[in-house]
């Protein structure tokens, strides 16, 4: 496996592959590597002959409060893992290559990210967009793999591609959990043991959504109250935002039918972390 | 010579000429075509195996007072010139093929659009910006052409090329006049005969300019207030702005020294035109 540090090999090795042929699959991550990601990994070798998975802490996509500072990095570790699963290339580049001085084009996408993470997060998806443009142009992927538990990211990036005619499919790929049912992130890794345990309240509240629907339960109001009352018995986690809206349009519902994402953002200390589900009605 | 309305289309003609190891070329165009368009052709022609012609009025680059319904069209007289000069191909998509329903992706390119036509034309960049990152991921270009008349529009587009990574180079290509200095616009035929002749104040505002310049003149407040006057002068111009810059970087200037943009815009009745030189001291 090789792991490239400038646009120009990437491009080089890249352009190399394409002459002769091949289907190429981008795998984009901010590394510190988890299973979630391997699966996105294999999903990518399973419909493309080259794989290549960046690496890249994109400072653009974070706050000025946020965590990009103490987001955790280890480029060996996740080499390893990437090799593991039959990637090809890692790109890894410096921020200064992604961002050299001077640096001023950004990419909007309007509407859906006026809610949810985009609302407690400004700039956030613009950052996302932004750089997923950059490497979309960079390895210029017949195929580019993005995980469900970010699921306004990954309508955003639909939505992206589509409006400005990149010429690749955008695959989603469903949130792989840990047994016992949180979801898979680079973020858990901030959490004490006691934590680790209130997090659970993410998944037990989409459950708790689920069984809700099962009953016959068809107010979205009071869907989002049964979720927010169960995250607030637990004195460890802070709801950040309960929501549902339709899905993929991401509009607002006074009924709950149809595809309906639940999402729900929760602050465990300082860790803020995301879960969803897509109801089906 | 093929005309196509359709993404799918044009994509289908480019993606075989590509297989076949085609140089591709994009002219892209709001139509209505004159001597200038015709001389980026010719110029993507001597450079290319294959030149594409777009043909759009984007309506996302024009202010709501503005001239998008009144822009001229003629596909017919388009394409014959087109032709003529070795075009394979025009896209010429309707407004609802490149903005259909839903759309709200928008690329942005900032700092250099705050000044000259970004501060006349709010928006306008952002159009532009938005419009060519299309017709790129349609078209797919090794080369672009651009017309140096519009030389803010050709360094927001070199910046955002450069800034997203796209994998194409962009060509700027010197201002094509009328024998009597007017720049070639296709919003000159707006003109009423004796409007026609007070246009020339822009062109003779930057051979003013010039002279100064070769007298020895270093102040750029001295030049930009004897262009105004030049303007003023003539009682059926109105100067828009006349602003001298740092080229290509578009900073302030306290002295003319290095490269140097004068760029001017001048309403003459309704109709706005615009012009500039690169000053060389």
């Amino acid at each position: 496996m090789q792991i490239f540090h400038t646009i120009s090999e990437t491009r080089a090795f890249v352009r190399q592959a394409r002459a002769r042929g091949r289907v190429i699959g981008l795998v984009p991550t901010m590394g510190y590597l988890h299973e979630g990601h391997l699966e996105l990994m294999r999903r990518a070798k399973s419909q493309c002959d080259m794989v290549i998975a960046s690496i890249f802490v994109n400072p653009t996509q974070f706050g000025p409060t946020e965590d990009f500072g103490r987001y955790p990095r280890d480029l060996e570790r996740d080499a390893a893992m990437a090799e593991s699963v039959g990637v090809a290339a890692i790109f890894n580049p410096p921020v200064e290559e992604m961002y050299p001085q001077g640096y001023c084009t950004y990419v909007d996408v309007e509407r859906i990210t006026d809610k949810l993470c985009g609302l407690s997060r400004p700039g956030h998806f613009r950052g996302v967009a932004t750089v997923v443009t950059k490497l979309f142009n960079i390895v210029q992927p017949d195929y580019a793999y993005f995980g469900q538990k970010d699921a306004q990211q990954a309508l955003v990036i639909k939505r992206m591609t589509a409006d400005l005619n990149m010429d690749l499919e955008v695959v989603i790929v469903p949130t792989v959990r840990e047994q016992d049912g949180l979801a898979m992130s680079s973020r858990n890794l901030y959490l004490e043991p006691e934590q680790r345990h209130a997090a659970l309240v993410l998944s037990r509240g989409l459950e708790r959504a689920r069984k809700a629907l099962r009953e016959g339960e068809r107010n979205p109001a009071e869907i989002r109250q049964l979720v927010i009352d169960m995250i607030q018995a637990e004195p460890l986690a802070e709801p950040d935002y309960v929501e549902l809206y339709s899905y993929p349009g991401l509009e607002p519902l006074e009924r709950i039918e149809g595809l309906t994402l639940l999402a729900l953002a929760v602050k465990i200390g300082r860790t803020r972390l995301i879960d969803n589900a897509i109801l089906e009605v």
